[in-house]
């Protein structure tokens, strides 16, 4: 079936959460996405967000050069939320962390999994 | 550090996005919390979202007996995204798949990755 994209579920805003992880399986990040920035990604498989602080298109890496290429991208079963396989260069998170999700919970303390990049 | 839920950054519903992810690094799902959600999660290592359709809380599996059993829980940068590592019994999503991203983008086509158990 082919695929059309006004069939994602996108929520008031016009936006559907985007999901990163890398080939190893390591979930990098989760942002936003408009209609117009699947299509980009898509097309031009990089990927690129919707930046809600920005109101603007954000092409991943254009300015740090953390870029992600898009490996493939999955719709799940309710169609409001999209998990894409990337291959990243460098860190994905702004703290020069390979991911955003370095901060585990564990016993009620946070507990740092990873240090920057240097 | 102690972790303060009330430092995370829920939307204007008073909701965050929770990605369940299992121990094999496949994602499973995205489904959405509150703050008390949050809070019986952790107590309960139960992963306990909030049904935005139903508005009430949907402990994972109560009735399909697939419940998410939590293995830890982590905090994005931005502290406005939650991915739990999770033990998951049986399909986690609704169709019986293991996970509900299970329709990938290919060439304009989608294609299914995986079938329903039985």
């Amino acid at each position: 079936m082919a695929f059309d994209p006004d069939t994602l579920r996108f929520n008031a805003d016009g936006l559907i959460p985007a999901i990163a992880q890398a080939e190893d399986g390591q979930v990098l990040m989760m942002a936003w996405m408009n209609r117009e920035a699947v299509l980009r990604t898509l097309k031009t498989g990089r990927v690129t967000y919707w930046s809600r602080s920005r109101q603007a298109f954000w092409v991943k890496g254009e300015t740090s050069g953390h870029l992600q290429r898009l490996v493939e991208m999955r719709v799940d079963c309710d169609r409001d939320c999209l998990l894409m396989i990337v291959d990243q260069t460098g860190p994905a998170c702004h703290t020069n962390r390979r991911s955003c999700f370095y901060t585990a919970l564990r016993r009620g303390e946070e507990v740092e999994l990873m240090t920057p990049d240097r």
